[in-house]
């Protein structure tokens, strides 16, 4: 029985296949005292739109160079969706000399067209693995499952995937059973582990006859994360007797640790509950990661996705009670606060002027002037809103939502039922749609504004950006780039701001 | 199937018991809308000698406010090593009419003296438990197995408790048809998750027939912690359709996160490595939580423990090569940088002076004195000297280790290996032997000083303090004021420090 560690390939979704060279370095050290067969290092790719990082694209240098480091064998891994036989020969012969294994990740869906693409890579000389995804459907794809003997002679290894997360041991047990009457090859397991069930699974796998399991340091990789080297090792070492270093491999579970702190992945109650419904858990990761949505929020929309509605209510569309010339619109950065004597000020000087809460984060510093206030609430902010405004005793503002149908579960608070809506559209982009940004913006066109003036939209310093502000920067840029470009508005940043390529003007330079 | 939550009760662990009131309304709340049968919200317990909070003791007004708020039954828990039949009528006659349930934690070698107090707490009217410990060691323990039918008649269930983690599913079965051969009551199942092993450890349980299992909130409860509720309930939801409502369920795992942030329970690789080897990690829970020893020190001391050694090598015992009339010892805390400029000073104007380093952390910043100096090296500390000094050059100090035998495994850098010793006793205290404090200290016997002056022994500001750095000040105090009783030397702190009760002058003072 072999073990294939992916750290980096897998882990590389939350650096964007960044690591620092020294981790990698330490990481590939450790290995060389643990018994564990294969390292797999990244993928190799076409060029993609998106950034991706190092391990992404392994370039030679970095095949030499970990080649050069490492006493065990080395694998890296092909998208197939994203691959062509056509392509193996340009992604592949750099490889050649310096890795041992290609994995191919397979949509059981595009299982035959990888067949092709399997032996173009078989013909470079390189061992062969499927890494087939979906194991928890796999019963219900007759089709998929007919096709497997076409695979007999090509690999060496046929994985079976738990993507979701949400397989049982008896799932794999059978899962195994049923492949080993259609393949002759010898047989991985991939776990994931969403309910905690990636070691025992994988211990099942074993017992069942695997010849090849996979894990990561910490369980770092997509969403929840994998089974976990350290784990697997220590259960193998009391249970089976095999011997670990465990200096080494405390030295590089160290390492990831530090990372964890940053990334946090690991399995939570929203990756539980997409686990065990076999969930995508692209979204949950997205959501988790990145947008910071209540777990309630989370929950809901993924119960919804498994009910298959997208949203449980409708509610009234939004009709602007009259139309304002001009909208100030309030973000959750603390110039909002920090200004907001000269903000309030500015706008007493207006006529015809409302304010959207884009954030109800400083609603309370605006809550005193008598001007319309609207109040987006996207996701989780209706519990914001709740702890803003307490027992919302004076509170007189409309509460808009994104249009119908919503992925994300929508929270609203009983004592504002009552004047809230949601949008008809968002006409203006068709990304990022389920944002306080472009509900804000949209919500500013409804409402007939001709002018906008934004304040509490600080962006971040770009000396110490994480990749969530980097993220969130980058996608609020764009929203407000598409929005000018989409109508035309004049739109003006009144206090300091770190976005780049917007219109910005001080708000101190229109008071009198 | 019965369901207990017991995250008060196995949660205290982290916080002695103590809860913010909030939490636990809301936690109580939580419950009312969620699928499960019992809390277990505490101990009741005998006056002990050190500090527990309200949830050790649950007195009455804690007991009526929970009654009046949940809709569940409620249950607590008697150590029964620290509680006789003599005690149970005191101990719960103010649970009467609260508590539905008491469960008596038992080892199995007291199991013959738990059953009188069993018939005190049944004689009372209570639902009764034995939660029975240890049970990966039971198979060896005919005595206990032989004594099980005498409990026939006097339990409501009889639980097997996986005290270390690290039980497989096919132990589960065995013991749990064990059991059913020999005692005719209700069965539970409570895991704890080193292994990641308590999800399906309870659910083969409850295929195997037992009647209830318990889980906590987040998993929140002694060493790695339990089976999550969240998690329990997910499965359950997704397996055997089990009404959940996942609103209030993330509501309270959000609360619990909050808690776990700051106390970090959940498993690592010291305790997956105590679970698979049966090691008790009462251990393990110190060094991990308070010591912030490094894992390979941990793992090191595991391994000694699992091969029942306490430490691998005897080293020369520390002779000292000369006596000095005055010790310097150089703590890790920051104003031992701050300050050293004049406390150089100092030392270059006294004669007969040597320096102990308690900690290597500020030790760069004194290595151009031409004085001796001293390096304690206690667990992991060695890790640090080499980080401190990183090629050892000019290196010259002399390294002393605690007595053997050593609990914790102690790494020597090769560099410094022929400058080290051990003591031959630490004699003025037998608790926290093992600490930087008590090496540093009992060197300055061993040098034969007259007079010890300190710095970089900065304590913590009192209105920030955490519950580690509570801990540490007071066994740092606890250790002066028993040095100062029993050896009467001239102690002074000479830089600023939060220590109280502890004798303080000003370098300063001292430079003319």
């Amino acid at each position: 029985m072999k073990i294939l560690d992916c750290t980096l390939r897998d882990g590389g979704y939350y650096t964007q296949w960044d690591f620092e060279n020294e981790l990698v370095q330490n990481y590939i050290d450790a290995f060389n005292h643990l018994p564990v067969d294969y390292l797999e290092i990244g993928y190799r790719s076409n060029a993609m739109t998106e950034y991706f990082g190092e391990y992404f694209y392994c370039p030679t240098y970095v095949l030499e160079k970990i080649r050069q480091q490492s006493q065990r064998k080395l694998a890296i891994i092909l998208n197939e969706k994203d691959v062509r036989a056509v392509d193996a020969r340009s992604l592949l012969s750099p490889c050649l000399g310096y890795i041992d294994m290609i994995r191919i990740a397979v949509d059981p869906a595009n299982f035959k067209r990888a067949l092709s693409l399997a032996e173009e890579v078989r013909s470079m000389g390189f061992e062969l693995s499927f890494n087939v995804m979906y194991m928890s459907k796999w019963s219900g794809n007759k089709c998929f499952l007919d096709f497997l003997p076409e695979a007999n002679g090509l690999l060496d290894y046929f994985y079976l995937v738990d993507s979701y997360g949400g397989v049982y041991p008896e799932d794999v047990r059978q899962t195994i059973d049923m492949v080993k009457e259609k393949l002759e090859c010898k047989i991985g397991f991939h776990g994931h582990n969403n309910l905690e069930l990636a070691l025992i699974n994988t211990l099942t796998a074993i017992d069942s006859g695997a010849d090849i399991v996979d894990a990561t340091i910490t369980g770092m990789g997509r969403g929840a994360g994998n089974l976990k080297t350290e784990l697997l090792l220590t259960a193998l070492n009391s249970r089976d007797n095999l011997q670990v270093n465990f200096n080494a491999l405390s030295n590089v579970v160290s390492d990831f640790e530090k990372l964890q702190e940053q990334h946090g992945w690991g399995t939570n109650l929203p990756y539980m509950v997409s686990g065990a419904n076999s969930l995508p858990q692209k979204n949950v990761m997205e959501w988790v990661t990145q947008r910071f949505y209540s777990f309630n929020s989370i929950i809901r929309a993924l119960q919804n996705q498994k009910s298959g509605v997208q949203d449980n209510e409708h509610l009234p569309v939004f009709e602007a009670p009259k139309k304002y010339r001009q909208v100030l619109i309030v973000g959750g950065g603390p110039n909002a606060i920090k200004h907001s004597q000269a903000v309030q000020e500015y706008v007493k000087s207006q006529e015809d002027i409302c304010i959207i809460h884009a954030s109800s984060k400083n609603a309370k510093a605006y809550r005193d002037l008598s001007v319309d206030q609207f109040f987006c609430l996207v996701g989780s902010e209706g519990h914001r809103l709740e702890k803003v405004f307490e027992d919302f005793g004076d509170f007189k503002g409309a509460c808009i939502l994104p249009p119908f149908p919503r992925k994300m579960g929508t929270y609203i608070p009983d004592a504002v039922k009552k004047g809230t809506y949601e949008l008809a559209k968002i006409d203006f982009t068709n990304k990022l749609t389920d944002t306080h940004t472009a509900l804000a913006l949209q919500t500013s066109i409804e409402l007939g504004a001709e002018k906008i003036v934004i304040t509490g939209y600080d962006g971040y310093q770009e000396s110490t950006l994480t990749q969530l502000e980097r993220s969130l920067s980058e996608e609020n840029e764009y929203l407000f780039s598409a929005f000018i470009e989409a109508y035309k508005i004049d739109v003006k940043f009144i206090t300091p701001t770190n976005y780049k390529g917007l219109p910005v003007s001080s708000v101190y330079s229109f008071l009198t």
